[in-house]
């Protein structure tokens, strides 16, 4: 399996994060990526490749134009109008207030476009992410030209950012970007199978008056785990999209058999799609060893995810959601990936 | 002039907030209220009285059972899931995001029922808060037995809390609690006129949607000035309350005369609305010496304004807001309740 790595992101590196109310170090580092880097040389998945710029415009398909352009921006005006070091959200609208009028205020606009205070806006956080995109647009070139799968190894993640707010870790939603770009490519059905600890909040909600795109999670349950205001069994899509998002919330304490059930459930929905591109949010932060999740896969249930995802028979895009356990992390990618390939 | 003063307020009393994406010592701080009495009764204003307990059920009226619940418990309820100090929110149901499932996550609820970072939630907010709203009903009828004007002096204030949410260092909102009572002891249109120098906008979008209370407002320009995402001069009410909603946005480099310029166009509008009451949400954050404000009002414009709304004739609640430049709020809140007793 080819990996495409995005080299750029390094250049988001936050030193802290807010985390439950208090300024900790951050958890989303650049040795993510480097430990998954290392692992996929070193257990000879395939070659690494180099992503190919395709420009703002695929971005521009799932977000926001004002929205890309202020995040694009964000950090030298955040310096410009006097702020040292990462920038963070202070103010946000909520219920009854307005998000059609941008502000003047870089403060005021930098709560408008996020859900949260633990995503540190870094001088490298658009450099980064923007490449992320470029990475999983090339991988997707290559499963369209016919490979079986690519991997997309890329940080930060995607699925939390929506289609005009950051958070989670998350600035470009990189599977919404390339299952948006399959449609455009001509394919008519694209499913995103998201295997991440935390549900997909952005990538759900772009999607989710649209029936083209099918999205389906198994995730903590947001009663108690992040995003908490999206995620549940109830929301199955809206309008033309009604029937076409599937959500698989479980317990914290949920037994590694009671996962794969869930995982069969959702991918049970995902045959009667029959789509043409199966996009998975590949998160391992569900390893037990995970430092913010709960859940309790390890190398053999990985490897079992991978196997299963290559019996459901599709072209397969794997791009890199979350996983925390930086030290364990690319054992965990490379044994889904691995598991793949059989 | 008659006091209800909230002797409980210094309950709340938070050392440090976000502003601007730092932790600054408060503006908000229980020196406000002390200064504001030392000069009511170095000046003479009248008794200064305690609040009588209503109970909750006022509160209910405007602001949802759950957030209630949620604000009056939530110190005690971080302090036992190993929080320290005071508690700030990182996370919030913004676009696409639900609002209608309370997660049991603290951290959740907490992000859930606010909208900003900037309102420091500490042991002793919900038991000033509370009283305060208990002063403001207390005053209320004190003006509804024949009192033609009483002052409620209070902290934290109230204008920026919304029915579910707290931020802008407001929990309950002090004028819609009164507002509302009013309307339930039969009293047919009430007019709040709101002169702090940031909306309302907890005010306005409680009553938006209803004629039986019109909303005024003359503050610093949302487009730069908190709260941001409300305050805007196109926000004229809705459905039944069409045409009951009035905001009169200004820069902050506005001259003197212009805002009483505004001030004219606020109460023409409620002329024409022939209220029964005016509630005033009274901030003197339009100081020109205000710390975290840009109008140019001082001691002479302060006595005018008070003697501008005596001419209006109505039987008047004062209630106290914002207003940060401590050792000069006293001085300028007795300016304009000494302008209105004439
Ligand atoms: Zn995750
Ligand atoms: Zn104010």
């Amino acid at each position: 399996m080819q990996t495409v790595y995005n080299a750029g992101h390094a250049q988001h590196a936050a030193t802290h994060e807010f985390f439950r109310g208090r300024l900790v170090p951050a958890f989303e580092v650049p040795a993510r990526a480097d430990y998954i880097l290392g692992a996929v040389q070193k257990a000879g998945l395939g070659e690494v490749l180099v992503p190919v710029d395709h420009g703002r415009a695929p971005l521009e398909r799932v977000h926001a134009a004002r929205y890309l352009r202020f995040i694009a921006g964000a950090h030298t005006e955040w310096l410009a109008t006097g702020g040292e070091g990462d920038a963070f959200p202070a103010v946000w609208p909520v219920r009854t207030l307005r998000s059609d009028v941008e502000p003047a205020s870089f403060a005021a606009r930098l709560g408008l476009y996020s859900m949260d205070s633990g995503t540190p806006l870094t001088a490298g956080s658009w450099a980064a992410a923007y490449a992320g995109a470029q990475a999983s647009l090339t991988a997707l070139d290559l499963v369209l030209a016919g490979q079986r799968s690519v991997y997309v190894l890329t940080r930060p993640p995607g699925h939390h950012a929506g289609a005009d707010f950051f958070g989670g870790y998350c600035f470009i939603n990189n599977a919404a970007v390339a299952a948006q770009a399959a449609r455009d490519a001509g394919l008519k059905r694209v499913a995103i199978l998201d295997v991440d600890y935390h549900h997909g909040n952005g990538t759900q909600a772009i999607f989710y008056d649209r029936a083209d795109v099918f999205y389906a999670s198994v995730h903590g349950d947001p009663r108690t785990e992040f995003p908490f205001f999206l995620g549940h069994a109830d929301e199955t899509g809206a309008g033309e999209g009604a029937g076409c998002n599937a959500n698989f919330p479980l317990p914290v304490d949920v037994a590694n058999e009671d996962w794969f059930a869930a995982l069969e459930q959702a991918l049970a929905r995902l045959t009667a799609y029959r789509p043409e591109l199966l996009v998975v949010s590949l998160g391992v932060d569900t390893y037990g060893g995970d430092p913010i999740s709960h859940f309790k896969l390890d190398e053999p249930e990985f490897r079992r995810m991978g196997r299963r995802l290559a019996a459901f028979g599709a072209p397969t895009l794997f791009i890199q959601e979350g996983g925390y356990a930086t030290e364990a992390i690319g054992r965990n990618v490379v044994a889904v990936l691995g598991g793949f390939e059989g």
